[in-house]
């Protein structure tokens, strides 16, 4: 059902957690499962410096946080707002159709964080 | 959001992973969420004697499956066949109303698991 790079994410995931002095926080909840995802940035010179995200998601979830936290670090946030469900999907090597969904959460949970600390900027 | 005893049996979920001579195996998707369950069961002289599951479904699933499994190990099969989502959310104190479709995927699990186990024998 889940290919070797999905599984990685899951089992193994990065930037798991909360940031200490967070630039922008993120939460957005599903509205197919009722799962939450909270990201925080962590932005300097308009570059995502950190990224951390917290959710009682599913694997699926986990696994596309894990990849889509990884895509936008490193990233001036233009390019990071560019990230869509869609491209990491294509990061994680696909997803089942049924699990579109928890990618679509770690999509705007970073998107809300981003838009989280231009607000405040 | 989740109370202690939740997030007890998420943090620290019993009975995961996969017996090695099972009597009965279950698998259960969910058409909510997509997410899939497995659960094992041992059974001897009509008494469940052990149980495992495994999962790629959310937090509410883990916490659902660990409490559920616990609670048919050392029941006869027709007490445990009574087990409803319900009784696992009562056991659990409680789940939010979005992840009630969570518990019904460890409530299917264990019946199906209980169905094949019927069927061999
Ligand atoms: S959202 Fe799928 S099992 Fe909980």
């Amino acid at each position: 059902l889940y290919n070797d790079t999905v599984m990685d994410h899951f089992m193994n995931p990065r930037n798991v957690g909360e940031l200490e002095n967070p630039d922008g926080t993120g939460v957005y909840g599903s509205p197919v499962c009722g799962d939450m995802m909270q990201v925080q940035v962590k932005i300097e010179d308009d570059i995502i410096k950190d990224a951390k995200f917290k959710t009682f998601g599913c694997g699926s979830a986990i696994a596309s946080s894990s990849m889509a936290t990884e895509m936008i670090i490193g990233k001036p946030v233009e390019e990071a707002l560019e990230i869509t469900n869609k491209t990491i999907i294509d990061e994680l090597g696909g997803l089942p159709p049924v699990k579109v969904h928890c990618s679509v959460l770690a999509d705007h949970a970073i998107k809300s964080a981003i838009y989280d600390y231009a607000q405040k900027n």
